[in-house]
């Protein structure tokens, strides 16, 4: 039947990525293998559950690659450069992971010598997308296939075709659906399709189990050239430190928010999240660049860093547009280095203080009220003088007339 | 003496702008009239003790102006259409009110027909350039003086000179500075020193008291073309509302903050702020826009607000450029009209809900994840695929070489 | 058979068009009756020819509506507000006009009570895409059709089929197609398709008949808030004055072009244009802006008039944020208001001198390279010594480590 | 009498820094010693002359240092990739050349262990802070003089001084000063004084000389990674081959201008130039740019590169986010590599053609205007329809109420 060649699945052991390895097989004559990336959030038991559904679904051998050291090296990394967060609130959780998703599966079937490449996602959303962009960039010659867009199939209609081939899966026993990750957690479903329901505390909890006896603490995160490279003194990888790190959160209840946006579609979409290490991580970072960067170095950064945001999350991270951007968000990052200390309680934190070998805060220059051997009196007048020329001529101008 | 004519003074009731009125009136030879503009976050009392050390000191007549609304309309209004936040963090509390009190006192002078007209700033702060630059645009015909930063003086120096003439002023029993005003309290000293140094919740309640002991509770802010007209259903005009807000906010511990930034002259500065009418507006305010405008209309408000809160910052809201984005920012606003739910507990706020008549997340339109009438699975596919034709051309032509 | 009701039909009595009258009325079941925008540079014989191709075809009364005032007022006026030109060299010729006959077909279908809407284009260039959007936006009750695309035919299927119904269209004997508008006149075929090849005089000729014979002049151009108001001292209305220049510059082969460029579905595309009248004014009106505007004033403007440029581009006019970066556009242009003189010779323009009542370039206030009354070289000294200091501290902190 | 120690004066062989030399020995007492900076556009006699005269004036060994490569590489190269063109017309000729001069005399001043560190300007114009600048960053610990400024010096009491001391400086015969650079030559004096004036012809010939004999000729410029790499098939060092475009371009009488623009001072001045080099580099750079980049990254280029442009006129090269960008810009330049032709004669050139093995406007791709294998027909539809819903969305939220 399988007479098109190898198709590789981008594969998450949900329903609709389930689905689709028998209906590729029948319906679109390819030999089906399927590919998960781990990208965080997910424990080995999650992958094995997952792997197992596969096999029973005929396919030998499921193949689970590591990306999460890529989510953070292709684009982690530079959202915390950038001090990425969506709409001033959401710290773009899903885009990253699902881009390197699709990016890993494209080129293992290119690697793989494959006829055919397919994603499980429905016309709806923003990851159909992201794996679209991705697939098409980087598997130009693979012929894509989206079945269940292709099809406008139903979840029903998903299940009602998997038990005919003999796989039963349970009906959802929940209204919500939870996508956990290295940069976070998302969850949608009930309040979040009216943007003016609150949602309440125990669909965080859902997510993310929260310790109300914890005590307040004091944390302190190192950074080396925009990089958390170390918790409390402790040499950690930034994989390792975000898990820690979102672990931690978890306990005390932090880094949870709502966030109402743009879908790549066009239309509004509003989502819950749990996002404790990237909220954190990224006030200290930003709080430290105050420290070390020159004003315009700041405004141009969180610029063009709004902008990479913009298209990360409509999955179009491959345009070289974004190799630029990242240049400077590199070259911004050379003195970002020093200590953020983080006060932490159940339910809130907040960055304490801040200092770095690379202050530009310098208390060799006297402090902030009194006068500096940097500039006199004098020279201030001037300055004040001399910056209030443009307006004095343009309220001239005005006038005259 | 006073053979020069008459000198406005812009006053305060401190140390600095008290000296100024003896001092000019010695060394300068003027006649000396002191002006203080209301711009919030003081009682009667207190301008009344302020009035009474001027009288004492042999002004006349000290004038009072009142300039709440001057500083929501010129200036507060469009922070929060541009949810103008210095570094992320800091809702820009002190350059409105300083920029406010230093035009009227300029437009005063002018029109009262003064010589000159005088500051109290030394040489070493942010205030002394806003003086500067509105004294500079709309009084150019006026000598301009600043005897402190003139002459390098030290506050003992000025306590000295005073008590010379009369005045015995008690010596600081206090580390900090603190200004409040309508859109927050300011505190600096001690800790703000230092950037590594935690600030205490017992200096966020010398600047406003607590009480721990506040229920959790639900507010409703009404937006009418991005300003805020109602709480609770309440109907109540913005300053009014803002005084409300702080009040309340005060009371549960919100909108305390520690801002790590740039001064007008060159040099870091950090300052701890509590500001929780202006951050639970800004947040419910941008929440509002995220569900009324479009992706591009956030995009080019957020670029140009940015560099409007700077410039302000900076003490040059007179150029004209800033009369063009505030166009801009009128016109967004147009459609920002609805309700915002915000929950509020002891230490922490956070955005509800939002709606609106104008809301782009169209009920009618289906909802997020499912197939809507606006679009097909195949549009979406020939969207993805068009998408992705640039980068597609851009990694071929790399390859290529 | 047209039992689906009425299609208004976007016609220009060009092949495609043509094609769809028959077409559409056959295959989709529709009564069709077309509708001509005049957007400038047509002649009232040329429409009187395509009206009389439709009546050929079965319309009873093609529809001809004046759409150049509109084309000024909703785009080319803030195309020129913003100097706008594509990559540096064009000036954005096609897009306003397509948009306006888009918007006028769409809104008099809606107006005129039809069941369809259609537009003549093909799968392959830009025009599909602002026809879509604009019928989309302001016709999202009606059908929308696009037989061309539709059915991917060819000019020789089309050619074909008009024959069958009885049309005899002369076969193309140029490889050139012409586009003439008020903003300029467009030229693709043949050296536009390779970018390396340039394009000859000649074809240039074919566009715009020029005389080496004129005599080098100098004109005068007076603007009032930014729009053009009169030409030599004579008061015309800015259609008009367009027109006047055109034909003027046609004359002295001025404005001529080529521009290499993104066309909206992400593939590169090149044409060469004759736009006079329109590379006069932008320069003309530039020149007049560096006069009176401020500097941030020109930097804000530029930004974001080079992204109003993209989205007309992209016929995605309507974006609402395109109505806020008008309102910054008409707020700078409030003193944009002087006479510009303009050397002409035959193939070559340059803007000779402005002046303003609004000139910042105050003769009052001293030249430049003498002291000024507005400063003292200690003030400038007190600048150049604060404007240093951000750097200075910067290269400090880095030397350190 | 020199008690102070050595004095590195910035020397042009000019008035201003002639009379510093004798000056800062009796006023100042220091030792002076005279650093020149080759920065392009003077002969080997023109720094025999100014070497001369400071020996007469008593310097031992005047000192020349060849800066030009220096030039290119820290800013012409960035200008060039960011095809900066100050007020859309000038290419910044002057700054770039100034910051060098005062960026190698401070750095000379510091190695050679001096005690201060001289400029000649005045304190009306744009040099002085170029030099304060340069100087206060990069030499902090030396004495800056500016004698000039300083004691607001006239051109007759230096003429005067000189005199006294036994130098006879012959009255200028001209009413304009010209600057010739690598860059360019500027032209200040007389009709730049006034906006409204044209500048003649003649003007530009004293700045430099054409030949209106010379014939019509077809130029190629080969670029590598953004650098011009060839002319015309000769491989030649960026700097070569500049001097070489302009001699050229002089002859041509091509990249003639008046700009109009902001002084750092803030009030407005007027130049004339001729920049054939910069002129025709920056527009066959821009062209080939067009070819080769997506238009996200031209977009951000040229906002990125705008403010490059600024910040460098004003003096400000050494704020860390100029670096920053230099390195968005340098990451942008990796496939503008390829061939531009340019058209020249006598007063004009014109872009003719580009090529480059990077091209992104595929052959192969087939060509703009039939369909492609990119997309289909189909595909350009269901882009066309989800590009509209944000304006459709917005459209109906308006009307709905």
């Amino acid at each position: 039947m399988a007479t098109n060649g190898t198709c590789i699945l981008a594969y998450s052991g949900g329903l609709d990525t389930s689905f689709c390895i028998p209906f590729i097989r029948e319906k679109y004559g390819y030999e089906v293998e399927t590919c998960m990336i781990d990208t965080g959030g997910f424990t080995a038991d999650d992958f094995k559950r997952a792997a197992d559904r596969a096999k029973q679904l005929g396919v030998k051998n499921p193949v689970v690659l590591d990306g999460k050291a890529e989510v953070f090296n292709r684009f982690v990394k530079f959202m915390l450069y950038g001090n990425v967060m969506r709409g001033g609130v959401y710290p773009l959780c899903v885009a990253a992971e699902r881009v390197v998703q699709a990016s890993m599966v494209a080129e293992y079937a290119v690697k793989r010598g494959a006829a055919a490449v397919a994603h499980g996602s429905t016309g709806a959303g923003n990851d159909q997308i992201r794996f679209d962009v991705a697939m098409n960039v980087l598997a130009p010659g693979l012929k894509m296939l989206s079945p269940v867009r292709e099809h406008s199939l139903t979840r029903q209609q998903e299940t009602d075709y998997l038990k005919k081939v003999g796989l039963e899966i349970p009906p959802k026993t929940t209204q919500y659906s939870i996508n956990a990750g290295m940069w976070g957690v998302t969850i949608g479903g009930k309040e979040t399709h009216d943007s003016a329901t609150v949602v309440p505390d125990e669909v965080f909890e859902m997510a993310a189990k929260s310790n109300p006896a914890v005590k307040p603490r004091l944390l302190k995160v190192t950074f080396e050239k925009g990089q958390p490279v170390a918790l409390d003194g402790e040499p950690l990888k930034p994989v390792a430190l975000i898990e820690r790190l979102n672990t931690l959160g978890f306990e005390y209840a932090l880094g949870r928010g709502v966030h109402l946006g743009d879908t790549i579609v066009g239309i509004k979409g509003r989502v819950a999240f749990v996002a404790p290490a990237a909220l954190m991580l990224i006030a200290a970072h930003r709080e430290l660049e105050k420290l070390v960067l020159t004003k315009w170095q700041r405004f141009w950064k969180d610029h063009v860093s709004d902008f990479y945001g913009t298209m990360l999350h409509e999955g179009q991270p491959f345009d070289p547009a974004l190799r630029d951007i990242e240049a400077l968000l590199e070259s911004s990052q050379g003195r970002v280095s020093g200590e953020v200390s983080i006060t932490v309680k159940y339910g809130a934190f907040a960055v304490g203080g801040v200092s770095s070998p690379y202050s530009l805060m310098n208390a060799a220059s006297g402090k902030y009220g009194e006068e500096f051997s940097l500039w006199s009196g004098a020279d201030a007048a001037g300055f004040g003088k001399v910056l209030s020329i443009p307006s004095r001529l343009a309220a001239q101008a005005k006038g005259k007339v």
